[in-house]
């Protein structure tokens, strides 16, 4: 049986819980076409909040699946966090809602909020793997095109991996919800749709310009 | 004298310095285009990210300028973060960066951190203040189209300030960085650009069609 989302105390909605999902998929969703990932630990006595790259593996070791960031072994925010609760969110803008009121603007939006216990992974097996994924998120189907990574490569980076368990999904759809005098009164209100877009692949100043399947396909259907 | 970037500690850059930034006028850019912030926070013993809409103003009453974010009283997280050192980072992606190997894949990006103290705006003149910024940082010129905020609606949000002085920015831009032997095999490296663009505006079910000028604008003028 699948657990649905917000399974713990610390991953339930508290405020707008209208928008709170239950059900998995569109999280996988979400998480299939964000970019970055806003990552909370905790150094010293304060949180920290980085942006990182990130793979989800849905068949990975953890219950629920596997969310993989990575960097440099010299990266100690990173490595730091192993062992440690970290938080891994995911966000992207849909729309900005033009309410009749500033009260009342909003935006529309989805984001996942995961919480865990980052484990540093070991195994170069499963390194691999989620670097692989990595690159395959940004570019799918990029690995296969590329030499495999070097053991230097992999020695090189450090990976956590966060279990997707712990999540819980907001999502705000439609236009705005104002108050009636304010509809009333005749203002306009609306939503303006905003959304990710990709340009034509720019080839390296040391590449020739034949981009390969993988990139023009990325390139066209980012949208 | 302006302070610059990276004045402390804690929001020295360590990894990537040459991608750190020095001058405060790219920061002061993202962060007047960007439209979410992620905030990070310690709840019990974890940290927590959640993503925000955000208004700066660097004429506020911190040195270095305000970042405001705001939310239901009734939000915990947010009221609680009051007194506590929080984490403000915004990020905007420019382009995936494809590589010839796994390893040097990339993105470029702009990245702010912001790490501060928040304080709880309690005068209900910066309130206000702080939340027709933010109605104007997502749709500039809209506030002053609109009815002012209620007495109502000041009491019922709370607003935290975080001084926008400890910050640290870091920027990639350009192609790849690949090792010879990849760029002598002939693989195609380059980037793909990625921007947020906006659509014409969608009319609520209870609105008339006709968008007004400042909507229109910013319709037309996000990408």
């Amino acid at each position: 049986m699948t657990t649905p989302l917000s399974p713990t105390e610390r991953t339930t909605v508290r405020r707008g819980r209208n928008r709170a999902q239950t059900d998995r998929a569109p999280m996988h969703a979400l998480l299939a076409d964000a970019l970055v990932a806003h990552v909370g630990v905790v150094v010293g006595d304060h949180p920290v909040v980085l942006p990182v790259a990130f793979a989800v593996d849905l068949d990975g070791p953890d219950e629920g699946g596997t969310v993989y960031i990575h960097g440099s072994v010299a990266a100690r925010w990173l490595t730091g966090a192993a062992t440690r609760t970290v938080c891994v969110t995911v966000t992207e803008v849909d729309g900005l809602v033009a309410a009749r009121s500033g009260f009342h603007h909003s935006m529309n939006y989805r984001s996942v909020v995961v919480i865990g216990e980052a484990r540093l992974v070991e195994d170069p097996v499963e390194k691999a793997r989620a670097l692989t994924l990595t690159v395959d998120h940004m570019v799918p189907g990029r690995s296969a095109t590329l030499r495999p990574h070097t053991r230097k490569e992999v020695a090189a980076t450090s990976v956590l991996a966060v279990p997707l368990l712990e999540a819980s999904m907001k999502v705000r759809t439609g236009g705005p919800v104002d108050e009636p005098d304010d509809v009333a009164a005749g203002v306009w209100g609306g939503v303006i749709p905003v959304r990710r877009t990709a340009a034509a692949p720019v080839a390296g100043d040391d590449s020739h310009d034949d981009a390969p399947p993988d990139v023009v396909r990325r390139a066209a259907g980012l949208a």
